[in-house]
């Protein structure tokens, strides 16, 4: 651990995302000049084979382009790496084993933020591949929390369609989808919802949706996380 | 020039301004997939020496810390690079020397856009490092237009705390003070303003300056240019 801080961020999963978080950075991080600001380099590139269709067996897997993103962010000197995409941290381990610096986990920085407010049962928005993989369900059970999790009617006519309508810039459009299902999670017990996939934060904002007082974003919490350990070391960094 | 495109972003000056450079390659590019978006890496790294103080005489020189991010993206396998602030492009020269991938300059793509409109009288707004070393005003003489610029007192009074208050953050209030400054280069002449600074177009947008309608933004120009050479190569990438 003598690198000094650099966080990379393994983005272009989509683009806009990737700004997304970028953002989230920015608001994480008290500073008074741009100098106090989380130093980052950011591999946003998105000729990336599709997640979704890749966990479907419908298409290739992105896991040679992941490693390529994770080789280009060791070598430019990251210190930590983030993977600015829930869905793809199917590959987390592979990527994981691969990378001197430690890939800080999105499920964990969740769950390190959603016990604060000790909820019984929690909503998952996320691709099928995430919700299949469990991740976050497991760290739900480790807590004594119950998942409530959308059917395969709600995925297929709500969140499909309203992610991809989101990825070609139709935030409302999306937006209006995804209210949809956030909307029937509460319906069925849910006192709050995470929601993860990076998509849908952005699109509940374009169209303003009540849901998003219940909401907690993973992208946050992992830009929480990373802008901790940047504060715990700024001071010895700057000086 | 066998390396596949890949868009190398030095930002970090501010880290902010590095965001909206990145939205705006996002907003240059048609594109109806993540999969056909400008591939980049981008170095965000804030913990740069201050440019406008370096050129006053008033600290340490940028160029070490400019240097080693050139190395980076050059590492990182970029193609083109171009400096996401303009002051910065004082050190361009030095920079471009250094670089195995082209530079491209911001100074070059806003000509490319202004000349479209052949005004008589542009007004800049810039630092006074990027005023003194005369990039834009030799530009516009060889294409036969006249610069308007501020005097030393309204860059003392509105250009300076403008900059700084966007930089923590006060948007509005950087607002206020380069609208005066916009207003009073128009009631001078200008037909067009250059806005030669990546903090003036974010602080004129907060409060819905009049004058965006006859500025241009080198950033935006040099986005445009930049998604021009993805857009002619991006068929054989993709393929």
């Amino acid at each position: 651990m003598s690198r000094p801080f650099l966080l990379g961020v393994l983005g272009g999963m989509g683009p806009l995302a990737t700004l997304d978080f970028q953002h989230k950075l920015l608001e994480a991080t008290p500073a008074e000049s741009d100098q106090q600001q989380l130093p980052s380099v950011v591999w946003n590139v998105p000729q990336v084979a599709d997640r979704q269709k890749a966990l479907a067996g419908l298409g290739p897997s992105p896991l040679p382009q992941l490693l390529q993103g994770i080789e280009k962010l060791n070598q430019a000197g990251a210190s930590h790496i983030v993977i600015a995409c829930n869905t793809a941290h199917h590959w987390y381990d592979a990527l994981s084993r691969a990378s001197a610096a430690p890939l800080l986990h999105i499920v964990d920085a969740t769950l390190e933020s959603l016990v604060v407010q000790k909820p019984q049962r929690v909503g998952i928005i996320a691709t099928k591949g995430t919700l299949e993989a469990g991740w976050f369900q497991r760290g739900f059970a480790a807590q004594g929390i119950e998942a409530v999790e959308p059917t395969p009617e709600e995925l297929a006519e709500w969140f499909v369609p309203g992610c991809y309508a989101v990825k070609r810039g139709a935030l409302r459009e999306g937006g209006v989808l995804l209210s949809l299902l956030a909307d029937a999670l509460l319906a069925r017990g849910a006192e709050r919802l995470v929601l993860a996939c990076t998509e849908v934060p952005v699109a509940l904002r374009a169209v303003a949706a009540s849901s998003l007082a219940q909401s907690l974003d993973p992208a946050q919490a992992l830009a929480q996380r990373c802008a901790k350990i940047w504060l715990a070391q700024r001071h010895s960094y700057l000086a």
